[in-house]
């Protein structure tokens, strides 16, 4: 496999030219004195590198070899640690982090397009550092200040790595029934006993501590609580010492992601610190789901980068049938590319990436704003738009990230099936993004019924108003692609309104259209999305002119030939849940 | 896993009430003496008996083996060799094979439905069958009566069994550059020199021989021929001789399929046999890549049905979440199955599954016309359809399967990436059948270039004709669903005429489009077999009431949220190949 290089330079074009983020993070007053966009153009650079010759060389065999658990420790696959080191000394754990505790304060904004990079390399590898980050953030927000003192500063310096415990054997996508159970005792940490499983770096070898945050009910209570759980115990003074009853029971054994641990846990006796308030511990976890759902969004987002990179090296390179209307060399075959069909694959797969980097990118901008912003209010809006984003990037992204690696599968053709072309392996690892940190169903239910319904369509409208505005300012000759926009907004949201204003009538309906009404939505906003990049393509200055034209042809294949699924999945909400909700269960 | 029972009520409701297959039989002379419905039933219960029993518990701990290779013999997972010898005593393998040679005359209509039991049971497993059966078909039509005589017998009991080698690593999708070479000797054989890759069965210890057809060039010539070479040489009684120069250079590790042998072949002046006129290899080679290709679409098909059934007894017996509007029982939890984005899954399984059944016995019907009507222009008409569905079921049911095994995975949730479960193995097993016998794009340039566009539509034309027809015989209360059909019917051909008045001045443009053409076919197609199915089902006076009613529910179900597919895909051939073919392929 050959290496995959990060597309900086459509990264940069989409934060230089498309989010004008010089801009953006001069209003930010914590960010603005960080970075610029050279700097982040450099940062970009770096991160390529150490991706590329670092991070992939391990992915393909680290599938082969897989994890290891002695029944004690989980081993992951040779190359693992050492590159991990050199990572996390890098400040790639810590990288959004905060610089009190030793983080480099950037933007999410660019993060994002870090992880995707990270994901386009090695899926299992960089789940490690992404969980990290995420139970660093959750501490972050939550934590007393004697939690994050001692915790914060080893897990942005990577020394010690985070894990998010919250699926029981009852208790998966409904965590109200989970077990497990927290005894407060005299020195006001709790005694934690229970189990877990899917605990995605539950242990392995990369750090000398695991960090788990640890959903429990309390003992005489319901509610649900969270608590920070280390593998061993730490002193004040941040040195580990015994072990803390945190030990695995199993490991799983998956379709992919097979370099990446998934274990069963079991907490026995182990000391854990509460993290935010009693009782209030799915508000906390939130906070680090959240975070997670976009990196598992960006999971699939990298897989699609990567597959479009394989696919796309193999159809200029594979010869295989003859160019319709005969050879343009005379060849005796033909490379791929020139076949409309394998076109048309990688044009699907390219338009929706790019489309796709833009949705993380937002989505990442705005979770910025939410943090940064100099006025309250500002923030507000901010938070709301993550909040309407966050489901969409996590499904939107992975689902069309797996469509991604399936269709550069088929452009290998029975080479793709063979393990060691690699691709049925992204195939294999991008598979469970779909699944995991929340199915997508699961996704589609919070978008359509907490972030759509749940203010009857108030942050979607004044969504939608925001890229009307950003629509408005293209050049004219996109006038059609504009109305054509606007018109669809103003169909998808009178297809939801109908929707909502059945909801207490028919409970049922949310659950039962939701899928079709998130992929409604994540079509039209990509559709903005091609709508922007061509038209900030063509006023820029300093471009190639292939890469100029390129955005052309990519927006024009976007609106003639995926933007028709808007109406598609707007006709299947339409009709309702009538025909799925009929039947009776022991029909099925 | 619980054992998959093949779905028989179905099946004897589809031969019964909407192929009034009782009636087709009787004008089919050689079936008439051989089968009646109720015979064609207990064939169906038997082989239903024996998928459950015998093939499906090989599939999981097939897939953990895999097959070995000890530089020489290939060896098949534990248990497949007693099996497999079973299956073949029990006249499985010879089903649908000459009577004057031992098969069992049975026709092509039945013999899909035992198919797809087959895969639903094991997709490794029944492709050895299915090799061995499409390699006897081929020689029954183009090979001598003296090979026929030696070779069928063996090939119908399964004592021996069949390959088929085509592909070289030069010339996959693209036989013309195949490099193996046939030299004729003195005695008429030919001596076969060359390397054949991915090669199905290419060895195992199944049978006492495997008899590979070979596609080669004959010293001196471009056109490509067949040969009959067997691993081993046979003398003139049937009895086995000497290696045959046949060997296995290597077996490839895949993303699936674990449990069948996929082959590097090489013949060292291995001693072959022409099939048919010499140079004219390829047509006689497509006698048994038509077979096989129905065959891989009921390899999609077979996986559908798995999945449902898997998908469904989880989501019946998986407590997560409560029903909206509250638990109907009072519960903590309630099965999955109570959830709308739970149902929408299964019932696009379903919907989609039961009419890809429909879709492979029409074309069964078809091939079964083509070989056993009474008159000459009944065959050719049959023919002439059978040639325009397969491209279709090879592509539609493989896409479709896939898709329902993803969907059934995600039913599973976080469970449906361990491999214990199962379902992850479906998704990898079922993913080749997309790729396999020429992929599905390949697929889709044969329906649109030679099928549609080859004789300007007529077949199409009359094919919808004959549709239209079944669909005036339906109930008057079905004449809104009769309506959108007929109108969607003038919909496809009004573009694909367009397509086809383009197709000289724009040669590119059949390629670039085509798979949307043959996904628009397929949903249009379905519309048609769900109307037909509700229809014949209201008809029908022995169905149990919740077998009916159901068929209505889906036909509801498929017509509000699948047909509107058909729009979305002719949109998509509508808007041409201009934004796929523009960019230069240095671009991609």
């Amino acid at each position: 496999m050959n290496p995959i290089q990060a597309p900086t330079l459509e990264m940069n074009f989409l934060l230089q030219q498309v989010f004008d983020a010089g801009n953006v993070w001069q209003k930010l007053p914590a960010i603005a004195e960080l970075l610029d966009l050279e700097t982040a153009s450099a940062i970009l650079e770096e991160g390529s590198r150490f991706c590329s010759e670092q991070i992939q060389p391990l992915n393909q065999r680290g599938d082969a070899q897989g994890v290891g658990f002695d029944g004690i420790q989980v081993t992951t696959p040779a190359g693992y640690p050492e590159v991990f080191r050199q990572y996390a000394a890098g400040g790639w754990v810590g990288l959004c982090g905060e610089p009190e505790f030793g983080g480099m304060g950037m933007p999410k904004m660019l993060g994002v397009l870090l992880d995707e990079m990270g994901y386009s390399a090695s899926n299992a590898f960089t789940l490690y550092g992404a969980l990290t980050a995420g139970a660093a953030l959750c501490i972050h927000a939550h934590g007393s200040e004697a939690l994050k003192a001692l915790y914060l500063p080893k897990l942005y310096s990577g020394e010690w790595a985070g894990a998010m415990d919250m699926t029981e054997p009852q208790a998966g996508s409904d965590l109200r029934n989970i077990a497990t159970r927290a005894e407060p005792q005299a020195d006001g940490s709790y005694r934690i006993n229970g189990s877990k499983m899917f605990i995605t770096g539950g242990d392995h070898d990369l750090t000398s501590n695991v960090i788990h945050l640890v959903l429990a009910k309390i003992q005489g209570s319901d509610g649900i609580s969270l608590f920070l759980v280390p593998k061993f115990k730490v002193n004040a003074a941040g040195d580990i010492g015994d072990a803390n009853g945190v030990t695995v029971g199993a490991i799983e054994h998956k379709m992919g992601l097979k370099g990446s641990a998934t274990c069963v846990m079991n907490y026995d006796d182990a000391e854990g610190y509460l993290i935010g308030r009693a009782n209030r511990g799915l508000i906390c976890m939130f906070t680090m789901m959240n975070y997670e759902r976009l990196s598992i969004g960006i999971q699939g987002l990298g897989s699609a980068q990567c597959a479009y990179q394989m696919a796309t090296a193999y159809a200029k390179e594979r010869l295989q049938g003859l160019a319709a209307g005969g050879s343009p060399t005379g060849a005796k075959a033909d490379p791929l590319v020139v076949h409309g069909d394998v076109r048309r694959m990688l044009m699907s797969i390219r338009a929706l990436t790019e489309a796709g980097r833009a949705l993380a990118m937002m989505t990442g901008m705005q979770l910025d704003g939410a943090k940064y912003a100099a006025t309250e209010s500002e923030k507000q809006q901010a938070s709301k738009f993550a909040a309407l984003l966050t489901p969409v990037a996590k499904a939107f992204l992975s689902d069309r990230g797996f469509d991604a690696c399936v269709t550069a599968q088929q452009v290998f053709g029975g080479h793709g099936y063979i393990s060691e072309t690699g691709i049925e392996q992204l195939v294999r690892d991008t598979r469970i993004a779909q699944i995991y940190e929340g199915t997508n169903g699961i996704q589609a239910i919070d978008f359509l019924g907490r972030k759509l319904a749940g203010d009857n369509l108030a942050t979607v409208t004044e969504f939608f108003g925001l890229l009307q505005q950003q629509q408005q300012s293209c050049a004219p000759i996109f006038v059609k692609e504009q109305q054509q926009l606007q018109q669809l907004q103003q169909q998808f949201l009178d297809v939801i309104a109908a929707v909502n204003q059945q909801k207490h009538d028919n409970p049922a309906l949310i659950n039962a259209v939701a899928v079709d009404a998130l992929d409604a939505f994540g079509y039209l906003l990509y559709g903005h999305f091609w709508l922007m990049m061509a038209d900030r393509a063509l006023k820029a200055t300093e471009l190639p002119a292939a890469f100029v034209s390129g955005k052309q042809q990519l927006c024009h294949y976007y609106f003639a030939k995926q933007l028709p699924k808007v109406a598609m999945h707007l006709a299947a909400v339409a009709a309702g849940d009538d025909t799925v909700m009929q039947p009776v269960s022991d029909w099925f």
